[in-house]
């Protein structure tokens, strides 16, 4: 079976429960995911896709529900996390060095884990010296490759590609040419890769 | 167990998955729904809260979405299905005049069946006359009572009712003051109304 795209921006809330579950659930399902930073903020700006700011009611219910989904996965969370990340993009251009040199999914459950468990913004110090220096990485030199032209285009480049797949929103699962969104499609995107159709539980 | 309240407004359109299922899911469960039509319009526009208008790329994911989980709960649809209602709140006052008399979960079923699978708006005719006559309603008795300053008055109210519960979205199951938003938490809701935590399927 072909991996399953998993595109999303670090940054986003409702990321933080696929970020922290997905690494057991590809090994527990015999699948592998690819993971694929972008810049979702970008995409919702110009798509008028403002979810939470200026929403003080359905921005304490997403907080409230990612708490109690976060208890029933079994993961830690103290929440509110800081939101939003002030250095959304270069949390993601830091992604991206992941993905050209293989520690991207290290590098972004251990930033989730400093920014929701911890209290410290993914993309800003001291979350992203730590985080990098956990997975046996060297900051400075991630940092200097993650602002250079190389990056900053490429992750402009990957935005474009998700944009044209469809994607609106992060997380995001693409199975040829099918968008699922959200930590809620996990399980269809993996319906729709082995049998191409959503079967439920 | 005390029965879960069922907030909704016909005219949203992911709540047709919810209204399908929920007869049978009640007696599988052995749980019972109160249902609670309200106007989630006018909260929506107050909050700013404007998920589908101008965001094509978001809308049309909400139609495949529906369509492929339709599909998986083995429901029938013709979507998209005509969009936005033009008479959201009389079809909501209908829904309320059918929940003082007792018929308001049949009178949902039947009109969103009529609007999701036969393509015509729920609130206008044919499909209120026709939805009415399903159910064994005269709908000129159900009109006059619909539009009277009782019924509009009582939506109003209840929509203040929803409001103040923290509702913003439709489908929402409010669980002893929790709140779950969107036909993919009705399992968390009666987990919460089981043993006041959310557990995994």
């Amino acid at each position: 079976m072909k991996p399953i795209d998993f595109w999303y921006s670090i940054g986003s809330t409702y990321t933080y429960l696929t970020v922290m579950r997905l690494p057991e659930y590809a090994k527990a399902n015999d699948i592998a995911f690819n993971w694929r930073p972008f810049n979702v903020r970008d995409i919702m700006i110009e798509q008028n896709n403002i979810p939470f700011k200026d929403k003080p009611v359905k921005s304490a219910y997403m907080w409230r529900d990612i708490a109690r989904r976060a208890e029933m996965y079994g993961m830690a969370a103290s929440l509110p996390a800081p939101y939003p990340l002030k250095e959304l993009a270069l949390a993601n251009q830091i992604a991206l060095v992941g993905r050209n040199e293989g520690w991207v999914q290290d590098y972004t459950v251990e930033t989730y884990r400093l920014w929701f468990v911890d209290g410290l913004p993914a993309g800003s110090d001291p979350n992203v010296s730590e985080s990098l220096r956990r997975i046996g990485q060297d900051p400075e030199r991630v940092l200097d490759r993650a602002q250079s032209p190389e990056i900053v285009n490429g992750l402009a480049a990957d935005t474009d590609l998700a944009r044209d797949l469809g994607v609106f929103g992060s997380p995001t699962f693409v199975v040829e040419g099918e968008v699922f969104w959200g930590d809620d499609r996990l399980d269809d995107a993996v319906s729709w890769s082995r049998r191409g159709r959503v079967v439920g539980g």
